[in-house]
């Protein structure tokens, strides 16, 4: 396994590999790999020859307000993950040669980004699209794994893919889980043991709508169903609690009989917010 | 030479140039070809095995109160200068084609496009770097020419390659003119007899420039000398004439000895409005 910090020596690399007729698979991560990470990386191994996983904690997707500088960095465990997971180079930029002191090219997505996080977090996806294509463009790859958790991010990614024409193919991996349900998630860590006791509220509520769908329930009061039933949760601070059509992410209040829906949540624990979701047939 | 409408076969296609290593040019146009897109032709074929010509009139970078509906579109005269000027494949999509109806991902510049054409053209320039963007992904070139005529568009560009880590190499070849020193350009053609032989006030008022700088004036006083000179011309009416540092194309009232500048201007003469411009050293 490789460790490669030079954008330029990477994209190099990979162009040679493309000529060479080896198939690249990106995935990318902010680090502080975890089991969510280690199923994007097997589906990675699945599709291509050779699987590139990118840490990069970019600053450009994050709020004035958010945790960037305080969002965990262990990249010693990191190598270590990617090397037992037979991953073949990791791509570990420094800021500064992501972004230049003149920097003023961005990518932005404005339909999908405008509900859910994207409303909530303004400039984020914004961020998120630059940087994957700049990573699209640096490592080449023709597969590219985000995770289902971050459901909002992967339809807009893909959604990027379509738009701008870039030949590759976006593969979307279920949400992964601990025991008791959580989605494994980076900022599990903020959380202090009482919180993570109570965050299993999310997945219990996400695993209820099944439950409420046989009383033949509205949309809307499933919707507000769900928001109590999180709330039961002394420490939880409700960011949102929506349902939206799975392809628009618009809020649909009266879906067809079929229409694939996806309830999404985010929820604030102490310093953690937290985002969960599920996706249905109404 | 082929003809080829469908972006997914011409990126089909390309990919396995790419891949059998040949080396791509692209040369992106909106049709109406003139000796300017010739000499991009000419640098394309120096430069690269195979040669795209893309003509599309694109939309989303024109105005509301633009030129789109009345820009001439002359596809089979375009078609026998490509064959003549030996370009290998004509890439002409149908707008459906490059911007479905649900298109929301755009690639936008915010430094340089903040002056000149930018500022008179909202959205212009988020315009062209969509539709280029789009165009590398399709063509996949390793080489991309651009005039210099169009010298902030050219300069953002190359910004956007830099920036979104693309590789792509950006030639910017010079601006080609008439006989009588006018720049070569489509537009040309919405002049009157009479409004063209004022236009070539433009190019005379930037030769004029070196004359002046032996007079020892400052810039702000050559700036007003060739807004003056270019007055002249009865149906002159005036959108910019600028004098700006060639790399970050900021106005520069106090430029250094030495520095490199771009005069640059920007004319309606009835329904056509001209750029032009000229680099020197202070």
């Amino acid at each position: 396994m490789r460790v490669l910090k030079s954008p330029d020596a990477v994209q190099a690399l990979c162009l040679s590999f493309r000529e060479a007729g080896k198939t690249i698979a990106l995935v990318p991560t902010m680090g502080v790999l975890h089991e969510g990470h280690l199923s994007l990386i097997k589906a990675a191994k699945k599709n291509a020859d050779k699987v590139i996983v990118s840490i990069f904690v970019n600053p450009s997707q994050f709020g004035p307000s958010e945790d960037f500088e305080s969002y965990p960095r262990t990249f010693d465990a990191d190598k270590e993950k990617c090397k037992r997971a037979g991953v073949d180079i990791i791509f570990a930029p420094m800021s500064d040669n992501m972004y230049s002191e003149d920097f003023s090219v961005w990518v932005d997505e404005d339909k999908l980004s405008t509900n859910l996080c994207g409303a909530r977090r303004p400039g984020h996806f914004k961020g998120v699209c630059t940087v994957v294509l700049k990573l699209f463009m640096i490592c080449q790859p023709n597969v590219a794994v985000f995770g289902k958790k971050d459901a909002q991010q992967a339809l807009i990614i893909r959604r990027m893919a379509r738009d701008l024409n870039i030949p590759v193919k976006i593969i979307i991996t279920p949400v992964v889980r601990e025991k008791d349900g959580l989605a494994v998630s980076s900022r599990n860590r903020y959380l202090t043991p009482a919180e993570r006791e109570q965050a299993t509220i999310i997945y219990k509520g996400l695993q209820q709508v099944k439950e409420w769908r046989k009383e033949d329930l509205s949309v809307a009061q499933i919707r507000k169903k769900l928001l109590k039933f999180i709330q039961q949760a002394h420490d939880a601070r409700i960011d949102y609690v929506t349902i939206v059509d799975e392809k628009t992410l618009k809020e649909e209040n009266k879906p067809y009989p079929g229409q694939s829906l996806l309830i999404a949540v985010a929820v604030f624990f102490g310093k953690a917010r937290l985002i969960d979701n599920i996706s249905f047939k109404w």
